[in-house]
């Protein structure tokens, strides 16, 4: 194999250490369309989903793993930079602690409706509004973990590129589909379509819903997770095709809206199977 | 009524503000057992569990509120402190951007295994080493919602007490009760006590595990979670009586915390109602 051209970078002043670390900023990352992601393991899935950094970071006294160089010989082959650097210099870059000994650039994805593909799972979420970005990684790591076609975001949600967001979804940000929308683009969308791939629109409620563990899901089916401190708004309730009810023995009336979504996912996907 | 003494505060270099913004780190919280809680409908839960803060601190600006005027007066009435300070002081106190208009300070529950009332609940959630207040948080709120005896915090977790934590939680860190103790003097506990109130303990598990939609739950269940990164010792899961799978259908082998606790005891709940 040919020889790695591996640039090193020393200084906290470096114009590209402060271009990465900007990254960690939504106003940058919009405008140049990158994100961050970090990890061996995040990263090797990235891999196998066929998704490769466009840029490499190595801390310079990382331990050595066949993973890791095979990882930069995939970066280096496809055309991408490796840098190489203190672990400082990536913990400032990342903004953890405990930083990883590798981090990747991307370009962020196309989250258009017309780019998902509907059936790629019986099972879709769907977050309106939904502020935490630990919360919208959760739930695409459920995504991930109950064999969703993808996690679609309605209205002002939290950025799905986020390092935290990234973090969360641990590595499921890779390997699930996402789609960025607003309600009035996204019912049309949910209706259109052959007969059979029309979607399911289920909502955790109080009003006038039934058991959640005898509703009558039919795939696909749209879980749809509202607002972490408003809930979903009464008229996107009432367009749901489903409302479902979730015993609630204390005194709180709802869940944590990841937590939510995932029992009723759950739920969905043992009915369904 | 006799009218309400209040103190007030205006300085933000002021003693009193520098030690309720002290009881947001967990050295000088541990020192004084004392902790911040905030937002009406949190302080007002309380209450109505019996719990009433020791300090009351209300933002000057603050539009009227019955439920408000009522919890002044209770804390007033059993002899505790009423400051009324700036929204920006109150900012810095609870270190939130949006401030809610009123914080409390608790003294500390008693979290010992003697403490805990093991009839009041069929269901316990168990967290080993939880590192993520805000994965505490959100399982204290599960609890609540399923109607759980409590938490049990198991090895190094984070403070169920920090901001993070109580803010998580919405209100059912009063409402649950929590413990925390170590795994050899959890074990014994479990196990002891009359025949019916031995705790089953069941773990999410790849080893050995059978379906957790068709497991054999025994109440009193105790439900155990692991570390976030690390997930459960071997030999954790070995001590548990059940061991039960839940399907992973991508790439990932687990879920988040908080979201396998929840899809579990949303599980145990139906199972044994």
């Amino acid at each position: 194999m040919p020889a790695i051209e591996r640039r090193e970078i020393t200084g906290f002043s470096n114009p590209t250490v402060k271009y990465l670390r900007s990254l960690r900023d939504k106003k940058h990352r919009k405008r140049e369309r990158k994100f961050l992601a970090e990890g061996l393991r995040l990263l090797t899935d990235a891999r196998e989903c066929g998704k490769l950094p466009e840029t490499l970071i190595m801390a310079d006294k990382r331990d050595p793993h066949q993973l890791l160089d095979e990882l930069e010989h995939a970066v280096a082959q496809n055309g991408g930079e490796i840098i190489v650097t203190p672990a400082e210099i990536l913990t400032k870059i990342t903004g953890k602690d405990n930083p990883q000994a590798v981090a990747g650039v991307f370009t962020e994805f196309d989250t258009s409706l017309t780019s998902l593909d509907r059936t790629a799972g019986s099972i879709w979420m769907v977050a309106q509004a939904l502020r935490d970005p630990g919360n919208l990684g959760t739930m695409l790591r459920t995504c991930d973990a109950v064999g969703a076609g993808g996690l679609i975001l309605i209205d002002d949600c939290a950025d799905p590129f986020s390092v935290e967001a990234v973090r969360a979804s641990m590595g499921a940000v890779f390997t699930q589909q996402i789609g960025q929308t607003s309600w009035d683009d996204f019912l049309p969308w949910l209706r259109s379509g052959p007969e059979n791939q029309r979607g399911q629109l289920i909502a955790a409620s109080l009003r006038n819903a039934v058991d959640y563990r005898d509703a009558p899901y039919a795939a696909p089916c749209f879980i749809l997770v509202g607002n972490e401190s408003r809930g979903l708004p009464e008229a996107y309730e009432n367009a749901c095709d489903l409302r479902v009810t979730m015993p609630m023995k204390g005194r709180a009336d709802s869940l944590n809206a990841a937590v939510a979504g995932a029992v009723l996912a759950y739920e969905v996907l043992a009915s369904l199977d």
